[in-house]
């Protein structure tokens, strides 16, 4: 379980090395910040990856240099690293770096490159002569991510249980007379205590009418007895995150927020107890959607069941229902996502509980601990 | 002065609309979320909007619909907009609206489209027989952003006021003994007090050797004497960004570090001297440049002076060396951008000021007041 980082590194590389043959490439262009951290635990905003057979160009402009320098004295280094300065254009420079390293044809990361960039870079590829041709490829290293290797779940593991403290300090600023945003303030200020390095996504505090919003973030609104409130949040801890969703009443709940509730939470705790190697992914949001349908809030249930948590808040596998456009996944060991079915109804309010699991071979560890019965406030 | 929303956004309509006859289409299709929000008022992760000569539709999954309606039931409705329902794949559902709507041949924003949506939007479009082409577009709503409008003026200049306070605290948390993280989190309680929706970006702490590095964020490490401490941190308010830089010394500074914080300030005061319109925006990098070169800093300055500011923290103009790939920008009355020159030496630290500046009729507005010598903590 402790191996270095830069074994760990070299096996990501191995794994993505190991894709190139069936793309029918010698390299894989990766353009997508946290894919690019994946693979050489380079932090950053810009920079642009080049796997290929032998080494792992990066190509970086001065802003990041020293940081990259120092990455490599550390022991965080990235195996077979070799640093390209970028003094003016990416582009031009990722031209350079492929003309110079000889390869024929390319990969490129289809869902993340834009078309105007793919367009330049074939128009010059091809003015240059530089007989290289660029293949799309789709979540090449997306796949890879979904198995999270021993140190990101060490990761994971901890992202998940330092919300402890920031859910109770969340429940116990939620109270008649508070606003929306300062209740945020305080989740985010004990995600910094709790020694996250930032919130994962905007933290949702959603009181009364605005509970049946699933993505409203964080208002002015003052809460008043009678509200349901959905406290949605999560932090970043060395890259990785951590998402958690309790819903808490203010004042004494109406027998039909108890009731939601009571079905929101049957429909996780299906789901949760459906998680297993070898199931297909689209059959844990069945396992909740069941539930509540059961309940007579199928309608109400309005969005997917859960989404995968690594290097992203949202990355794969993706819990919900089966779509014809996109593949299947089964569940493996290894895989980390979210459980988080809801009940929503406009004008009236909403409910969602949202935990993280890690697929084990048995069945699943829930990550993240913190009681789900609808607290009272 | 006091246009209301809806004639605002009836103004960028037309400003699109404009443009839709020079690209030879009948319609653009935004995906990009900050230009989705300009045209639209809808904030949120997801949606696609259309803007066609006769309506603005806005393709929008179930998650959104409830606060899009309440946003068309508000004095911020966005006129002439359609909402279509999304009930599964986005793309599916533009496909439809397209066939639906009947156009023929209709722009997207080829520097935000993926090569493997356009890639799937182009084949099912064929298929379908919809009798549809797509063009390719760059920067049509990123350069209207450009300019903005009475109301995004307001809201900028409310911004960039409210980060006062925030300065004042941020300054006050640096002392020997402090931690990065602590001073970080510090930063953010006060962005939220003084009423921003969140941070712009990541804020920045960056001590003794780590403020050499212009990108990196806030880590463990603890404020000793004779550090500077480079303080970058921003708020959103209403949607639009603030971003402001300042340098303090722990302890009394070194002369080295007075000469370098000194040559950055004259270079910061120059480039803002510079700003008027009709002059070229890469102008205002040479204005700093000089005076850092002139101070043999010239090397230590390795990134660009400043970018603009909007409902994106890096938005449009680019202030900075021009470019040949690049097309150059003529400053005219209502851009806003920031000058942030710096000086950064590896191992020893760096030196960043930033303000926000407004381009008049006549030359500049500094949005952002608080002092900007050397201060010593």
């Amino acid at each position: 379980m402790n191996l270095p980082e830069s074994v760990l590194l070299a096996q990501r590389h191995g794994r993505i090395r190991a894709t190139l043959d069936s793309l029918g490439v010698d390299a894989l262009i990766v353009t997508e910040p946290a894919n690019i951290r994946y693979l050489s635990n380079h932090v950053g905003s810009a920079g642009v990856l080049v796997v290929a057979r032998d080494a792992v160009h990066l190509l970086i402009d001065f802003r990041y240099q020293t940081a990259v320098r120092a990455l490599q004295d550390s022991s965080s280094a990235c195996p077979g690293l070799r640093m390209w300065d970028v003094p003016g254009s990416y582009d031009e420079a990722l031209v350079s770096c492929l003309t110079e390293i000889a390869v024929s044809a390319v990969a490129f990361e289809a869902m993340h490159m834009s078309v105007a960039r793919h367009e330049w870079l074939t128009r010059t590829l091809s003015a240059r002569g530089a007989g290289i041709t660029l293949r799309a490829s789709v979540e090449v290293i997306e796949q890879a991510r979904m198995l999270k290797d021993a140190a990101e779940i060490v990761m994971l593991r901890q992202a998940a249980a330092r919300l402890e403290p920031v859910v109770a300090a969340a429940v116990a600023a939620v109270r008649q007379g508070a606003v929306e945003r300062q209740i945020a303030g305080v989740i985010e200020a004990s995600l910094r205590e709790a020694g996250f390095d930032r919130p994962a996504f905007d933290t949702i505090v959603a009181s009364g009418p605005n509970s049946a919003l699933p993505h409203y973030r964080a208002g002015n609104r003052v809460l008043t007895q009678g509200d349901l409130v959905v406290l949605d949040f999560g932090g970043v801890l060395g890259g990785y995150c951590s998402d958690l969703t309790r819903t808490v009443a203010v004042g004494p709940p109406e027998p039909e927020a108890l009731r939601v509730h009571t079905a929101v939470l049957e429909a996780q705790q299906a789901a949760i107890a459906a998680v297993r190697p070898g199931i297909e992914a689209s059959s844990i949001d069945s396992a909740a959607r069941d539930v509540l349908e059961g309940h007579g809030l199928g309608e109400a249930f309005g969005h997917g069941t859960g989404h995968g948590l690594g290097l992203d808040v949202h990355e794969l596998p993706r819990i919900a229902r089966p779509r014809a456009d996109i593949s299947p996944v089964t569940l493996a060991p290894g895989m980390v996502f979210t459980i988080e079915p809801g009940a929503y109804r406009a004008g009236w309010g909403g409910v969602r509980i949202e935990d993280d699991v890690l697929v084990t071979e048995t069945g699943c560890d829930v990550l993240t601990t913190s009681r789900r019965d609808l607290q009272t406030r």
